[in-house]
């Protein structure tokens, strides 16, 4: 068949989309999509759906690009990036977390996202086992599954403060003979973070039993109780990942970095090469501007410590009273199911009667994600305390 | 074994890269941290082995970006991308083609290198057997390995004018099962382009026997004798692969797209909330305000036909007389073999004697790349006379 300007159109030859990639959506993407409908359609809607903080880059930040816009090419980058972001992001250990780390382990990537496809790709073969805790972040599983390994679940909560403990992960080691275990702390949905000493504990089975581990610390910086713990203050062979979207407040420039053993550097390099040539030469300028932008970035933290402490407040008031520990990052995680044995319905209600819009829990959680939702309270202390008036009059969560 | 900061090192649990990871490191990358160690020396070095132009991103793209850094947020984008960027690059089908592409089949990514990413994981799985030109870009089989598919090779050359005949896919197709055929046009390490009845004859074969059929364009705009024919103009049911690197000058950005057929919108969507979240929001705005940048583009771009036409007088008197022919894109491909059987050596000795940088063929075949080099001409034309004057008095090109 051909259409009017003669080119061949459905072809018919049984063409199809590959098995790999039949992933789940992100959920939360779709959700914004139905949010940012509604809002053109005139309605008033707080964002609670979104991981992301509502504030743009530090002013040091765009300073740097500004400059950068006048005075440089912007061409590639070498493929572990621009030198002197990395010894800067190697220096930051030493001054955040009193550790030392070569910057010639430091690899700067396209946000944490780049980050898993080239841990993953460096350290776990098609079939490889991977543990992760459930609930997650969905798209550590999305990415391992498309890439061919397997994703045996541990499943946490309230009982084990919603981390593994060694004990999960000695006994699922023994049914599946893993090759990886991942750990986020504070955790994407939860903000929950995990013990110096369970942490510890992981990390030392992991390395007994020679598992490759994955520190995923997106969301350190913003906690609100005490500081998070890197795994590189536990050793020096686990993986770690983080990104300048979080406490940077970076999330459109995708940069964020990898710190890897010494022996992984030239392995990752040349995934680098290959799959990304290197990140984005305007976001690594960026990234070095931020690290001059403390006093703005912590200005946005204590907005988020204060909307915390709102919701902390209004949420069980509004009958939202099983929550997650919430230690950092911008989640709360509302066990529903006295309301709900059907989480999406319910926030598609929630977004229609009352313009909140929150995810629910099934992109995190498949078994039992539809009994929670996780709000973000990454925006302004305003749409948070008018979320929390929504939510007090909003007859689906009265018993 | 602890150090002196009491963490664990040297765990020797026998934890090691993966089989998948060892794919070859991209040979150009290391050439020029060589040629940049020699500047660093003082030595003058011409450049004339990277794949970029000298130039930055035209002025409407960073005034666009300069705009975007004081009004906008530039948190992540909808993960197709930004919706008036997609239409822009629709509508430039029409633009330049005369081809109605509709916008809902362009996806926004982080540069071609994504865009591979995307594709790939999109239409093929593990042992899928992918047919790709030889000479012809190392990251494609090297990210389709990696992904674990098969990549047997179509050998090119003068013969054939350096582009697979359909004959030539015919023949592996009936060997080997292919799923896919990748095309490049103009191609690199050649510059060469595909006659536009060749391309719609492999087209017509793809889509008679169900394999994929992937154009990669990113070099179309920097066309010399005759404009690039888009894969578009023959099928809807192409993958298309191009990207604001190279007419744009924008490698640096990391911003580029697809146009898929749209069976296939809503899978690459899904793979791209996962595997990216979006292409960086600054390089998007970028890429929109570059559409208004074409009069400087057009200048970068007879700087390069100036640069081709000084070359193609200069390389011959040089001894360098087999050569691709040189339609696009701004490279030439040189047979060295009358001087070297060694073309690593060879460059090695023409940076080391003559400060001259370019990058051995064997990045781009493995199998015969020791017998040719390939010369960017995307400096500046100071630069290539440099270069001119420079080779012409190399005594290794004297017989």
């Amino acid at each position: 068949m051909t259409d009017d300007l003669g080119r061949k159109t459905a072809s018919g030859s049984g063409r199809s989309p590959s098995q790999r990639s039949n992933v789940a959506s992100f959920i939360v993407m779709d959700v914004m999509r139905a949010a940012a409908e509604l809002e053109r359609q005139g309605r008033s809607i707080i964002h609670m759906e979104v991981g992301q903080p509502g504030t743009p880059a530090p002013e040091t930040a765009r300073a740097a690009v500004r400059a950068a816009l006048d005075t440089e090419t912007l061409g590639y980058t070498a493929a572990l990036g621009n030198d002197t972001l990395r010894a800067r992001i190697a220096a930051s250990y030493r001054e955040r977390y009193g550790v030392k780390v070569d910057e010639s382990r430091i690899v700067v990537c396209s946000g944490s996202s780049a980050a898993f496809l080239l841990a993953f790709l460096a350290v776990f073969d098609a079939g490889t086992r991977v543990a992760l805790p459930s609930p997650g972040y969905p798209c550590y599983r999305h990415i391992l599954s498309a890439l061919g390994c397997r994703t045996p679940l541990i499943e946490t909560g309230p009982e084990t403060r919603w981390m593994p403990t060694p004990d999960d992960l000695a006994a699922l080691h023994k049914r599946e003979s893993l090759g990886g275990l991942l750990i986020a702390s504070p955790a994407n949905p939860t903000g929950t973070m995990i013990e110096p000493d369970r942490l510890a504990a992981l990390i030392g089975f992991a390395d007994a039993n020679g598992l490759w581990f994955i520190s995923d610390e997106i969301y350190h910086g913003l906690t609100y109780e005490a500081p998070a713990t890197t795994a590189l203050s536990v050793s020096d062979e686990v993986i770690v990942i983080n990104s300048f979207s979080k406490y940077h407040a970076m999330t459109g420039w995708r940069v964020g970095w990898l710190v890897v053993p010494p022996a992984l550097v030239r392995t990752v390099e040349r995934l680098q090469q290959n799959f990304f040539i290197s990140a984005p030469a305007a976001s690594q300028v960026a990234a070095l501007g931020a690290f001059d932008g403390v006093g703005e970035l912590e200005r946005n933290r204590e907005t988020y410590a204060r909307n915390r402490a709102l919701l902390l407040d209004a949420l069980p008031e509004a009958g939202l009273s099983a929550l997650a520990p919430a230690d950092g990052a911008f989640y709360l995680y509302a066990d529903v199911s006295a309301f709900t044995d059907d989480a999406l319905a319910f926030a598609s209600a929630m977004l229609e009667d009352i313009g909140v819009a929150v995810t629910p829990g099934l992109d995190f959680d498949e078994s039992r994600g539809n009994r929670y939702l996780r709000f973000s309270y990454a925006g302004t202390e305003s749409n948070m305390a008018e979320a929390a008036r929504r939510l007090k009059a909003w007859p689906r969560l009265k018993r």
